[in-house]
């Protein structure tokens, strides 16, 4: 099964010049879906994982399946205002201006062992926010995962000092 | 395990006469996670569903673990200009004004038996906008399911024609 089959090009979405790699048809083929969450367990299985993040809103997907499958607690990281309880925050460059993510105070504990996912790995201006986040909570960040990276973006600069996964590279 | 436990009431979000039930201390305990999604399941699997809509944002948790756990197909129901490929969208009433939904043309085929998931039903006006997204693609709206149900709302008005479900009812 070749799971780039299961992705397709949106040619100028959000913007024009933008090919963007949409996930649904993925998502609705459980079979592909089983086989993705398969590439992203046997990354992290033995790696004593305590709690999975998922950021808003596609690496809520894989997230809550992650954490299910490693049978750990799993942590929402959100746009601002989102989270109903009290957060600290972490802003990241965006092209033009910037932008925070949000996560509660309870969600990690001093030592938690944590991966964190999302969809897409493309700046990775995202990921090293969550990261940010995850260690002012005391967590450590034990690996930052992906269903795929665009390597063209050269997101793994930014996090470099943390093991790094996609299950998919353009 | 009493299931509300893991719910927490936040006084005052998103706005000041509003008791919001935050799930998120649900998310991070895996044997609660697990046991509401065993309930959720149990009012399904001997339905037939093919698909499983999960609607933005926190519908996506327990949409995806639904879906993986039926074996079926995952779709987002998103808020507009989320989703990059052609859509149909929906309109509902809020308390002021009115917001969409928007679903993937190619989400549901004719026929389909879909189960639609959200968090919360509160006044249902969410659930009946994705009910019509769906009977509109051909779909057969098989059941609406909940985390949780405000009774003291009536949502359940806006979908009485539909099977509807909820793990626990405040």
């Amino acid at each position: 099964m070749n799971l780039k089959n299961y992705i397709r090009d949106i040619q100028g979405f959000p913007k024009k010049e933008i090919v963007f790699k949409d996930i649904t048809p993925l998502l609705l083929d459980p079979q592909a879906t089983q086989k993705c969450l398969e590439e992203l367990v046997n990354a992290v299985k033995d790696l004593q994982i305590t709690t999975v993040i998922g950021v808003e809103s596609r690496g809520f997907f894989f997230g809550t399946l992650l954490a299910q499958q490693l049978n750990v607690g799993f942590v929402p990281v959100r746009k601002p205002k989102k989270l109903p309880y009290e957060t600290i925050s972490a802003t990241y460059a965006l092209e033009y201006g910037t932008d925070s993510l949000e996560i509660h105070i309870d969600a990690i504990k001093k030592g938690d062992r944590v991966l964190i996912h999302d969809d897409v790995l493309a700046t990775g201006g995202t990921a090293a926010a969550v990261c940010e986040l995850v260690e002012r909570l005391g967590g450590i960040v034990v690996q930052c995962n992906f269903l795929m990276e665009l390597s063209f973006l050269n997101g793994r600069d930014k996090i470099k000092n943390y093991d790094t996964f996609a299950v998919l590279t353009y």
